[in-house]
């Protein structure tokens, strides 16, 4: 068995990895660490892990973190960095589901999450952990930066057709809906349900943390896509040769996320649902509905797949594309499940079955 | 006391008329018919009525409509058209909250609804009762056609934009979203709450009956906005001069509509705050919010208000408004009472008065 | 007008009371307190406000209170107290929302509330507000203890019973449930959505502090219902005579309190439709529905009235009586106004006229 | 791999059980048949099941079900009657997920279902599919009927109190609630999100045909529990020995059951939370929460346990129980599945094993 630690295991991404890891076969939880929770038992906080999990908090002394494979911080952003340059030196692998290692740029890090980064010299090392896009450097990688949820939504409905280089990059609007969990669990009078409950509403207008992170993979995957002599033009100097429009809004729902996107054809020759398929036909975790269909979150929850639905309306010129995931799931803790599995070597939806609970 | 009759009592668009107007205290209700229920105490279908209303549904024939100053049709599409010719020749005025009279062109509507128009002549007399584009054709008008909750919140708030002519109309999106009272109060599957309840989805990507009933409101403004030497290019046969986008999605609560709307300007000298706030300066029922807001549909539960934010990220080219109402009030029964007001002679927000439930 | 001040606005209680007072005809809000808010506009807060009320939060030194005919404090508990005895010295009346005044034994309060009254002389001079119940003594108060949400909603559905002295007081069950709302809007974890949303459980089994206010409040009305040959019976020494139960419940819901209450009969010969109706008869704000029918909570939905239905099943001895009211109107801020109207001479519903919002 | 059908596959306890079955180890469905979906892809209905279930609906001629080791009826109640004599006779296993086998008076199925009963022959034969209680003679069955949602969370919660002989069965009372699965996947207004969101409700206290259920195992199992010569007392006769009184509630959400549970001790000798600790020790689906507890439905939200906290406030005489399952798995398809495992020789808890997706 494969020992695995966890940092941060009070949250709703610490406990759904916990809810996942418990039914994994080849890896045995050695130690979950909360300063402030030290002593608890963690089924004391989480009943659904009653019968599961025998284990209580401990302090970051007593996690002998270093003996583990691999560790997962499921901290807030900004802790991550402190702890993983020697954990990485002695040895073990890491998985952050924060956002420390999700931007390349250590500028644009302090920007937008206000805090100097402590290792930038692990940013270009790091490995953005989504698996249909960088399997081959996660399996290799030391360190990866587990995706943000709405990026991961976003990106995966986004990549066909970026990656195919049909569309017009300079119009590309994620119109994305996450539920209540995302933010966390904190208390905070936004999120109480007196407050998100039986109402709507889009936040973050002006800027959210996932636009940069969306952008610079967006980016990138363009880069990729086009011929050798237009790389040029995407060089750091003109950053926003994309762009890209981001509007998250809350629902009152716990799970799921759902993100609408909308971009035009630069080519109209192509079949997008052919397209779809064909680049996601080998994924075990995106699956690509029937022409004309329209996602639910319901159909994704408490598992690892996005299921993606591609239209292209009659009345207007605009390719619509809607995406959703669990935002818990596929969209941290699940897809962080994915990444340890490539990282050590285990087939890469261990752990990871299941069917969404519908309804 | 003006008397008022109702067609079709028992959806929630005809609950939420009776609601206001039970507190009216100009107009009285004479008769609120249904075929199926003749004969049922009103209050015992919707017990909030409770002490407001002393009446009973009763059959059509014994409702003398054409006695009533004023009828409302709360109807399901397709029905106000095959009595609505006969009432007006009886002076009877008429507002009809369903789709019978929102598109000007009979083979549109029929295209959109599936029935041949009964009374197309009367297309082109019925008014678009939205008070704050047509405010003096309703106080004359005979019959008025409500408009649909989604374009409500949609063109409220492109509105201020395209009637200045600085926007690019080859590239509008609204991304609306709206509570499941919108879909009525009908016996259907997928309105269930085991099947809407802590889900969120898109639907109709394909087309939506509001697609076509926004894009001739948008495109009749952008006509009346461009000069007068231009206006020919928005002829009959370059009907899709206007590109417009228009996806809905249904959101686990009842009430509340929130729009979100993507467009480009293509004159960047204006400052946005400041021309919607002039815009909206003198209108009751529309409210611009300050710069950086972001409004939440529980802000208008239960009134007749339309909240406006309008932003310019940094990061995009795209302008963004947020825009939310109540579906069954600004979106129907309160915009009706306001066009009843119009109609009648009487003070535009009488019987409207209220704040918003919140939480 | 007469001038009104609230200590505490930045609560549900207090966002409440503003949103009823400010359609109240005859009073004028002069100062809303808030230490940690002060500056910041009412409705910058509360976005429902906005165009009802131009005020900002003051400090206390700023409110002037002792200038006021009537102040409401919207506090936690244990606030109250401390300011109470020099208002009432100055003239003021108050109305306190919070639960310093209900308990008349400041033992009793202490060993509930866990903090030693400031001013227990006034723990008796202070009217319990319940004007069903209490009408008179409210008239004449200077000052009032408001009730609790789940108490008044108990306290309605037994009233009834209890005064006739038809039921076994050694039977009482209540089995409340209520909308988060009632928790409060304070930063809380057990109240984010992610933790209440689309989950129900019970909560306070081995003891809440609304079951005190009941049996004290119940208790009275029983004694004072017995002949007075028995009363000596309910002295204090024998204060657990009543013997009463009660069970709280947490609802994925923002407002409104449902109670189901149980208890037997010892006299059989009433008619118990006819008792209720009989005793609620002349009561603007209780609703006594038809026999056979199950209130809704949506059907008092931000009105000030209780809905209740009582029921005596053929296939079991018990009474059971439904009780539903919003817990912020008739359950806190509207109850306020009906006793502020008392207390001011002013017609008892003024103010508080309106049609629940259903759906 | 056992042959299992499934009759009834497009309601709620259907899906679920598709869900859990497709999930089973050592089964293989055969059929799932349809009258009105035959010939659709279930997956299509069911977007959950897309890559886990390759079937489509078929007719009940087409499904061959003679052959099954093992068929469901996940049928509307009154229709398994009609089928169950034939397939016994062919030698196949059921059970009965609708109430057509629960009571075992077919006068009491009459008069609560309002149909003559098909097959009474079977009425004492069927086994009431309650491991907890019957699990021998569920291991020996041809015929089970699965308990009814309600009745599994109340008689799991009361059985060890009334197995010790030492509660008031004169007094047993249940204040239930449950999510809006509990009433199905039809067409019906009652149920709309429009209707059932944001609200509260009891329904059916004048009689809800989960009472004679639960009546009737409550009284078996207490006259197992007294002394042989008190027997006598429970004959049909006395019937109404034991005073029941159940009242449902419907919650504002999908999923769960919460039970709350209220009775008398007649013998104040025992620890209760030993007793029920005891009591369950040995079951894999029960678990009794630490002292001084309240389970959340959340907590078992997808999986077949069911979680029970035992209290004796102080303030009070009565014992209060709350149990809460999750409605669609122990509630239905989950032990049903657990039911079939016994019945064919398996693991008890084979295809059950899972945690709870909270939040």
């Amino acid at each position: 068995m494969l020992k695995i630690g966890i940092v941060g295991g009070t949250g709703y991404t610490g406990s759904e990895l916990l809810r996942l890891l418990c039914q994994h076969p080849q890896i045995k939880i050695t130690a979950i660490t909360s300063r402030s929770e030290s002593g608890t038992r963690i089924d004391a906080m989480f009943p659904n892990l009653r019968g599961a999990l025998d284990l209580k908090f401990v302090t970051p002394d007593q996690a002998h973190l270093n003996q583990c494979d691999l560790v997962f911080f499921a901290t807030p952003n900004g802790t991550a960095m402190h702890q993983v340059p020697q954990l990485l030196a002695s040895g073990v692998k890491i998985i952050d589901l924060a956002a420390d290692f999700r931007l390349q740029d250590p500028e644009q890090w302090l920007q937008w999450y206000g805090i100097q980064h402590q290792c930038p010299e692990l940013l270009t090392e790091a490995v953005y952990g989504l698996p249909e896009l960088n399997r081959e450097a996660i399996r290799n990688a030391r360190l990866v930066a587990n995706p943000g949820c709405y990026p991961t939504a976003v990106i995966l409905g986004f990549l066909p057709l970026i990656e195919a280089n049909i569309v017009d990059c300079k119009l590309l609007i994620a119109d994305a809906k996450s539920g209540v969990s995302g933010a966390g669990r904190k208390a905070n009078v936004a999120t109480l349900m007196g407050e998100a409950g039986e109402s709507f509403k889009a936040y973050g207008i002006p800027g959210h943390r996932h636009w940069p992170e969306i952008h610079q993979i967006l980016q990138q995957v363009a880069i990729a896509g086009t011929k050798s002599e237009s790389k040029a033009i995407f060089s750091k100097k003109t950053e926003h040769q994309l762009d890209f429009t981001f509007v998250p809004h809350l629902v009152p729902m716990v799970r799921g996320i759902e993100a609408t996107l909308y971009t035009r054809l630069t080519d109209n020759t192509q079949d997008l649902q052919v397209l779809f398929e064909s680049r996601y036909a080998q994924e075990p975790f995106v699956d690509v509905l029937p022409a004309g269909s329209h996602p639910e979150t319901r159909s994704v929850r408490g598992v690892n797949t996005c299921r993606i639905a591609v239209h292209r309306p009659e009345y207007s010129s605009m390719v619509v594309i809607s995406s959703v995931i669990d935002n818990l799931v596929k969209g941290a803790a699940g897809q962080a499940v994915q990444n340890m599995n490539l990282m050590l070597g285990l087939e890469e939806g261990m752990g990871l079955a299941g069917i969404a609970l519908q309804p």
